[in-house]
């Protein structure tokens, strides 16, 4: 997106990457669209686990996507622990809706999105460390 | 999205046009990402009006784009307000973003994206109203 | 809480009974909390639509707690039109929670939260209703 | 709330306080809506930070809070991971809150209820990593 480029300029010196921060924003976006699918078209006693873990995912990725977006509020620590988060949120929420991927589409299609999601997030971690000071 | 096709199967008699409803779910996602870069790059005291209402349209698209992913606690009436709010929200955000366009790249961009939204929800909102049983 | 009152006197000429607004701020947060906890301890195949609609209640009321505790964003007729939509969702969660109140005190609280947030924002409505300029 | 108590019964095995996490969860939702209220009535150039890092944090306390409420969805490294995101934001924020404090009755309540919401996340977390198995 066009507005990204824009926030680019504004963080000349962050040395951030922007578009892996961009693909890390589509990435939590299409992972909170997949999860409040999943979790809103459950049914069964034994999707509880399923659904909960994927109403968690919905509001992490969110979160997540929009602490990216605020360069005015970004806060280094906190992102980095809220990127580890999210990476161990969406890698457990893939394992539970693949065992319920033969019966159900819509939760191998959510799995395969919160594991890119989780990759995401992973590539920006490396980066962020990358950029810290080392003392 | 492949997930929505599912779900279109999911309600086969409900006579929902699922193209359009992903068009309006696309559209909020835009918008709220939108309005939260530019709530979030916000400077500037004249900007207090043009922030607090990107937070607000932020806010009101995430929900109104997850509450059109649960077809299982779809709610015809609370839906139509839902998009009836959205659509207003929008329409006055743009409105004010439009006013520092000039200034500001992402406020026009945001404006645009608004606009957008308040379309696709205005398009959903009238085929809903002609899916109503006329009494 | 006295932050609400800061801002009665941002808005002193505002002619919003803050007190009023306080109310359904917490009707709301309350509504969200019993919403997101009913939804989540869901099981059962017969549970879907409770799940969903307290889903959607839950956004629903966060979204509109917190467009009432932005004095700048404030714009009267969508907030109107999405206090509509929270008291038509509430109400409607409501009913479908009371389906199950015999066999589960989650949802026999949830749907009393969701009652008590309706008439809050039914309150809330009259009173922004008799503050419109009559043409 | 007595909807907490139930939820201690579903969880007989859990070891977990749910008192504490009770408090947790008040204290997240006190935060979120200050930070709401903080970030909503900002004006002024200098306030560009603090704008963004109470945006932040009321969606990260949001979040928080919301996965606490669901022990069918509960990670437990992922819980930790982001009581410790929630932590370091609430602790940052406050600060940069403080700065403005004199100026700005909102900033120092907003402070004070960062400090108490990381404080609580602290508690949580102490009694979380008490229950992990030492291997």
């Amino acid at each position: 997106m066009q507005m990204m480029e824009n926030h680019a300029k504004m963080m000349p010196d962050s040395g951030m990457d922007m578009t892996m921060m961009q693909e890390c924003i589509e990435a939590c976006s299409a992972c909170e669209q997949a999860c409040t699918m999943c979790a809103g078209s459950m049914m069964g006693e034994d999707m509880a686990m399923c659904s909960g873990m994927c109403m968690n995912t919905a509001d992490m990725t969110n979160t997540m996507m929009r602490s990216m977006m605020r360069p005015n509020g970004m806060h280094m620590q906190s992102m980095m622990a809220m990127l580890d988060a999210t990476m161990m949120m969406c890698t457990a929420c893939a394992e539970e809706c693949m065992k319920h991927a033969d019966m159900n589409e819509d939760c191998r299609m959510c799995a395969e999105t919160c594991r890119q999601c989780a990759m995401a997030c992973q590539k920006m971690m490396d980066a962020m460390k990358s950029m810290m000071p080392t003392s």
